[in-house]
């Protein structure tokens, strides 16, 4: 297997300062990590509670009560502590820490004597762990709590919850396996696997490697688990109690051994969350056929199953994928989780193969879908997020109820907030990559990284002006001239980019690797690199196997994905049309939406005053010149309710 | 009130001799009814059994069995005998008239002493007789055998039918009304209003008209029946047998008394066929709010919530309308009895106001929808009509499973086949209306009529080429000169029609009446009247209101709605656009699906070739201009499965 497999870098090691990012830094670390922790404690006023914390409350024994939300919500907690524990790494703050650690000890005080931890259980089934493995997540919050403790073991160097997951880790390992007596079972939501690399990794306990493998190497294996499972338990499922049609195993990606898959199918998040773990066990174990099913499933979903905004899942039939080049903006899912977990799984793949395509959907998905999914003010999320929403159709047609026309509070099945705080909250994480002796620069934000190449220490500070405007630099520091490489991604949407050495132009053409210039040579203290990515806003059009967007173009600009809304064009968006020869402008306004480049130019409108009680009638005259504005799509929604649309007819 | 009252004309008044109709006039008879009775009798190979017929024999005791299919069998034998009436009325036969009253014997012996008759409740559940009226459509059954009943009868003069539904609307009329001791209630699903009002007609009964109109005025009161008998049943549905929510009373339209209802909402055919008792109550009783109530549905259906095809329901959760101009081409209900049902609406108001509305929505429903759900054979029926198909989104996008790319043999809720079979076969009873000096034509369809005008014997033969072509020409036989009107329609579609009277061209610009072209004059036997609409295929807007229809375009030609198939443009017909200023040539070809005016012009295609793994990328090129051909919407699917749009972009 030839790939780089390059390293993470941790998290201690970058430190972001970027106009644009650190805004969404701090939001998380004075806003949302508070609002989220309220929330688990059912201090939202008018929120449907959590019961998070409620439910390790009844289960360590310090309070009386019955189990509350979901079976999973265990969850919700320990993906808030992973969240803390990324800020604490670069922010330290000892209230915060306090709280985690108080938190923590209530976690570790609700675990059982052998190591077993899970509150649903624990109160309310406590003979019946292991029993309904497909719909009951105990691997699935399992897998979260250990990405928490080893996150907060990263972060602060505290052992107390990376001890308890290790503990359950080795509970788990006895439970199943191949050997006679455990169960040749493998999660009903897939997470535990990816966890279980990260315990791996900070602990060197290779039965956690071997854990992670079994179940991946065992899931679609015949005869299927879960339909024995469903046999056994007599046909019933936890969500209906009555009785349930066989399991459909294309849901969570058990239909086929995972090195015979090649579409996308089912639950999205389970899947990405799958395909995360494949791609880690590919590059630690050089599993050459995992890494075939790995780029293969990329593929479908980045160049079939992906929406313009980095968004994946294209019904809420199952929150899943339905199939290539099924895009509908309408009916759309694209959860908020989904996104992420294909960041977690592009991120995987750059790893293993330093290729922009990989890293041009994370940009893609964390400057559009992601940081849309939230409000300005960080108090309001969506868990769907759709590319056009007609307020009076999200209330009224129940094919597109699911899509929110704005943010909710708190969700009952609230995966999506902390998901999102813990994604932004390691943001540093994903600008980096370093192979022996090369430094990769795959992410333009602002930042400091120290590193080692080669054994020599290396300090890299970037500027950056994205995602307003493409001017991006670097500087060098290190102690001695050094011969090492570096390497940038030349980002998808740039034809004309231009890159400068301490001054001087370094032709690109013909240079690029995979998308990436590299520059091997001897390296000296002092050096500036300037890259410049020009910046216009272009129509986009979609592949036209994609139905939905036919005789339609999109906005984009950089990386920036744009909508047009009801506030800013007045309602009735669709009868809004765009010009093919369409010149856009686009100019900064500080007065939008605290600050953002808006484009503007002259598009058609159908006039609807010259329509009354008619539904259909001869075409006639062409739509009137209007003059249209366009904001970037992760700002949608935030004036209220209103439609809006990403994709418009082109003239 | 205001209004013309007129009349309906009897079949038997009424032969069509149609180059275009006589052909589905005969497949019905030939083909449709013994197929439909070989299903009914659970004779159709590979093909879920229907058990209308075995629960009959069942419940007469005279086989030995369970009950088979759905709560509501019952009715698609009642249909099935009513289109058999309807045919007999223009076409004695006597095996099938054999068949019928074989039937018809059947039937009666399954009747219970007291007059009741389901063989549901028969069967299963004898004790529990009306404690389910909200789900188990005891009401909607009586009320489909009513209306065949009295088809019958007035085809054939024979009574047994009649006289047990006339003794079922006995025990009925006992069973409900406001009295104390009877069931202040009202059926789950409307459609014995309208039947008792037929019932009325023929045999003079008041009590019927009375009973209808305690159903129809009883609706929606406060507090709800429906809620009321949930409570009583326990808080259980007939469909989930477990507790279900409370009833959602715009499903079923009882959420407000039906005189303060201003929009279409729930079950579609339910609506339709509840607005169709309203209007006949309101043409008989000359209730003016009832009236005004129908105009206001009439208005909130055909201005806003109607499909180009004659098409209603735009959900299929629930079967439903959503509201205004929310009218998705892919995600589609459209249900066949829908349309029927807003024939059976749109004819009532027409009985009472010569509008031409009312007539066009009639001729756009049958001429595209309701032939279109039907093979060309006649032995295939769509239940869900859908303005656009991507065969693959129907397999793999739960959303969009309902709508079928192929027409099936028959439907385990088969209710649509029978309901198609019974319009058509009446079709003569939609061409004409008689007010007492008034004779008027709605629709153009080759046909003979004899009716009196002041008691004068009018005899008027129409022959027509609609739709292919827009010569329709009227010769008048009758004793002696008389002085009378003669009212044509002039189509909504066609802005320059001409009319001769004997050679004389008749100026009708400002002479329309509603629509309407009125002449009062003496008439001579041998008078001949010609109309002549030019038609044109003509490029389609919908309103821009219609999110769903934004950029596009449709062709239309005289009342044929066209559609692009796979079949004749290739895959991806999403691909396709039309220009605004498209030169469309409209020509007869033979070897077309039987026979049929296709339409053809240059259109664009986006050249798919170009693109590869891409999903997203600037737009670069124009599309390629490509030769185009669109066939009439109701021949659709007539040759395979494959990809079809009605509305494309415009360029």
């Amino acid at each position: 297997m030839q790939t780089m497999a390059a390293n993470t870098v941790s998290l201690q090691q970058v430190r972001i300062q970027d106009a644009f990012w650190s805004k969404y830094e701090t939001l998380i670390r004075d806003t949302v990590l508070p609002y989220q922790w309220k929330a688990l404690n059912d201090e939202l006023p008018d929120t449907e509670p959590s019961y998070a914390i409620h439910n390790f409350q009844v289960a360590a024994g310090l309070k009386e009560g019955e189990f509350g939300g979901m079976v999973f919500q265990d969850s919700d907690l320990a993906k808030w502590l992973e969240a803390v524990a990324y800020s604490l790494a670069t922010h330290p703050d000892a209230a915060l820490e306090q709280l985690a650690d108080e938190a923590i000890d209530l976690i570790v005080r609700a675990q059982q004597p052998d190591g077993y931890l899970n509150t649903y259980f624990t109160i309310k089934e406590p003979d019946k762990r292991w029993t309904n493995i497909q719909d009951c997540h105990e691997l699935y919050c399992a897998g979260h709590m250990m990405e928490a403790a080893v996150a907060y073991y990263q972060a602060t160097g505290k052992r107390a919850l990376l001890d308890a997951m290790c503990k359950f880790a080795d509970y788990i390992d006895t439970v199943f396996g191949p050997e006679a007596g455990k169960i040749q079972g493998y999660p009903g939501h897939q997470e535990i696997e990816l966890a279980l690399v990260k315990l791996y990794h900070v602990t060197g306990e290779t039965r956690y490697l071997q854990l992670s493998a079994y179940f991946i190497n065992q899931r679609g294996q015949s005869p299927s688990f879960f339909i024995e499972e469903w046999t056994q338990r007599g046909g019933v499922s936890h969500w209906s109690k009555g009785p349930t049609p066989k399991p459909d195993l294309k849901y969570n990606q058990s239909h086929l051994p995972v090195r015979e898959q090649s579409e996308a199918v089912g639950h999205a998040v389970r899947a990405v969350y799958m395909y995360t773990a494949m791609a880690d066990l590919a590059r630690l174990t050089g599993d050459q056929s995992l890494l075939d099913a790995c780029r293969r499933l990329w593929d479908d979903i980045s160049k079939r199953q992906m929406y313009i905004t980095g968004g994946i899942g294209s019904t809420h039939h199952g929150e899943a994928f339905s199939f290539a080049y099924d895009l509908p903006n309408d009916t759309v899912y694209a959860e908020t989780c989904a996104s992420v977990g294909l960041i977690f799984f592009a991120f995987r793949m750059l790893q293993m193969e330093a290729k922009r395509e990989y890293a041009d959907v994370i940009e893609r998905a964390l400057y559009n879908l992601i940081i849309g999914s939230m409000t300005l003010d960080g108090q309001r999320y969506f868990y769907v997020n759709p590319l056009e929403v007609w307020p009076e159709a999200s209330e009224k047609n129940p094919g597109r109820r699911h899509v929110r026309p704005v943010r909710q509070k708190w969700f009952g099945c609230s995966c999506c907030p902390p998901n999102l705080a813990r994604l932004i909250a390691s943001l540093g994480q994903y600008i980096y990559t370093v192979d022996k002796r090369t430094l990769y620069t795959h992410l333009f934000i602002g930042s400091e990284i120290r590193a080692t190449l080669d054994d020599v220490e290396v300090h890299l500070k970037q500027t950056s002006l994205l995602p307003w405007d493409g001017q991006v630099q670097f500087t060098l520091s290190l102690a001695a001239p050094k011969c090492f490489a570096l390497a940038w991604r030349i980002p998808g949407w740039c034809a004309n980019a231009q890159l400068q050495v301490n001054g001087e132009a370094y032709p690109l053409d013909g240079q690029l690797q995979n998308g990436y210039v590299i520059i091997d040579r001897v390296w000296q203290n002092g050096d500036r690199i300037e890259l410049n990515f020009p910046m216009t806003a272009q129509l986009i059009q979609a592949n036209p196997q994609i139905r939905a967007d036919a005789g339609k173009v999109a906005i984009q600009r950089g990386p920036l994905v744009y909508c047009f809304e009801e506030a800013d064009n007045g309602d009735l968006i669709a009868a809004l049309a765009l010009s093919r020869k369409a010149e856009l402008q686009a100019r900064f306004d500080a007065s939008v939406l605290g600050g953002t480049v808006v484009i503007e130019g002259e598009g058609w409108r159908e006039d609807v005053s010259a329509w009354h009680d008619e539904l259909y009638r001869p075409i006639t005259q062409q739509p009137k010149p209007v003059h249209i504005r366009a904001i970037p799509y992760h700002l949608w929604g935030n004036r209220g309710s209103g439609e809006m649309a990403v994709w418009l007819p082109v003239q």
